[in-house]
């Protein structure tokens, strides 16, 4: 089958024929029936340092995957041939990292990272809900608490941003929302918030309980001022890889900061139905098999609004 | 009566004649058996940043205060003549910042923000409960969640550092202390520590669950550093107003970092009770009501080991 696979750093992914994948135990092989383009998958084909996260090279990239159970390794405990299933990319041998990835025809994944995709989900949004769904909802409700009457302030809306919006939004959330970009700012509106700003530390005026930084272009000090005294800011974004912040506001404001990352199989879960129900409808571009380098460079240049997700 | 008073940034105290003081309503009268000395009455001595902090000048200083209610305004309830008394310093008309303190012979307080001092904790550990005894407990069992079998590091073995160790030995905690000042090592292994080191980041060692820093001198990221992904880092010491963190590890460590300051009558009766046990018996000093200044004046300088309380 054909794959699309990472060579080199700086070199485009390059079309390769590749084995049909075969489950081990413990394992199934899913049929991939979507595979988001992520953010992520340009920084592996840039930086030498992301690089190092793929467990051997050349590699098929892909960590959003979703399909439909076509085999099913000795020892597997509920997964069943047929079976639409979401796949969490993050443990050490998920596709696109672990192992080959999603920007091909079947993928091997652990039947224990396993979601299932309530009917009325498609795969692209059963896609799109693993990486990008998990970590924005893991971040806004898990580790932001933020639940009905939350006031919420969401900072920087790119693709991840958007959804934890609508996540905070769908979960009984007040929305104040701070972007650079002007250009979105309709699309906050349409997502609910009741406030638009520019500088994070504008959201200040609304005293919210929670900020959560999908940006951290700098952002991290702004945010820590702009939350309300005892209140928590959730730090998702690494646009930077050092922030100076104030002793004095951690300590007389008592603010709690908590980084977030990935998320659970159970969050995975809570996006689907969040899905299901209609509540939150990701914007969702598809785009075929043969784009998928497009898309990537797409991703690369930016202005990307919602998540491409290539269907083969 | 005579009161050791505020008058002028870079002044010494002044001995002066105030007033008896009156209960209003909801208000007690304390006679007062002892008054811890505080790092922070140096601060509001020199700095005019925290002599803004003070409700008006003159001003008796004096915020660590126990000792026995001697009258009960109107509409009190619950304060009784007699009663062994701590007060808690964070109200904004507590003594010693919102209102005369301790430094004299009687002081008013709100009924509200008295707790109970058990009968075998003497008066001088009451006082020293309020303040110091409260910050610290506060920040390692309720901020750092600290309990049996949790691994903590304390950062900076000074008087709030060594309470916040015994505290954390007493409910069971492994303790592993960094200390700059190796003249103080002896008294963590007294305090029951495992380890003592003299940098923050060779706590890592030991992966501990959460690490309290009472130091606060460029130690913040270096604890963020040093506590195990999935750990908690409690700032309580503000050694200098800003630090640089990394991003990277806050967000792939899933780190929590969170500010701590003061604590409520609940954690004042908690350490009370451990006072009461003998499970922690604080390293106190007493001085008498005439060597105020001079104590003041040594904790200026540097050095003082434990608790200096003043009994008059």
């Amino acid at each position: 089958m054909k794959a699309w696979q990472f060579i080199a750093t700086g070199a485009p992914l390059e079309l390769r024929e590749v084995p049909e994948p075969v489950a081990g135990p413990g394992e199934v092989v899913v049929e991939i029936r979507a595979a988001g383009l992520c953010h992520t998958d340009v920084g592996v084909m840039t930086d030498p340092l992301w690089r190092a996260q793929l467990a051997t090279v050349p590699l098929t990239l892909g960590h959003e995957v979703a399909g439909v159970v076509v085999e099913v390794g000795p020892g597997v405990d509920g997964a069943e041939l047929g079976a639409r299933v979401g796949i969490n990319p993050l443990s050490a041998t998920a596709p696109g990292f672990g192992r080959d990835g999603g920007y091909s025809h079947r993928a091997v994944a652990r039947a224990e990272d396993l979601v299932p995709i309530p009917d009325n989900v498609s795969f692209a949004q059963g896609a799109a809900g693993t990486d990008a769904g998990m970590t924005s909802y893991h971040a806004v409700v898990v580790e932001g608490q933020v639940g009905a009457g939350s006031k919420v302030g969401i900072v920087g809306l790119g693709g991840l941003g958007q959804l934890g919006a609508a996540f905070a939004r769908a979960v009984g959330a007040e929305v104040y929302v701070a972007e650079v970009n002007e250009a979105v700012w309709p699309l906050a509106r349409e997502l609910g918030a009741r406030e638009v700003v520019r500088d994070v530390l504008d959201l200040k005026a609304f005293q919210p309980d929670v900020v959560v930084d999908f940006a951290g272009f700098g952002t991290t000090a702004g945010a820590m001022e702009a939350v309300r005294p005892g209140g928590r800011v959730v730090q998702v974004g690494m646009g930077t890889l050092e922030a100076t912040i104030s002793i004095n506001t951690l300590i007389l404001n008592t603010v709690t900061l908590v980084g977030s990352k990935g998320g659970t199989n159970a969050d995975i879960a809570a996006v689907y139905e969040l899905f299901a129900s209609g509540t939150v409808d990701p914007l969702l571009t598809t785009i075929g098999f043969d784009e998928i380098p497009d898309g990537l460079e797409r991703l690369r240049v930016g202005g990307v609004a919602g998540r491409l997700v290539a269907v083969p």
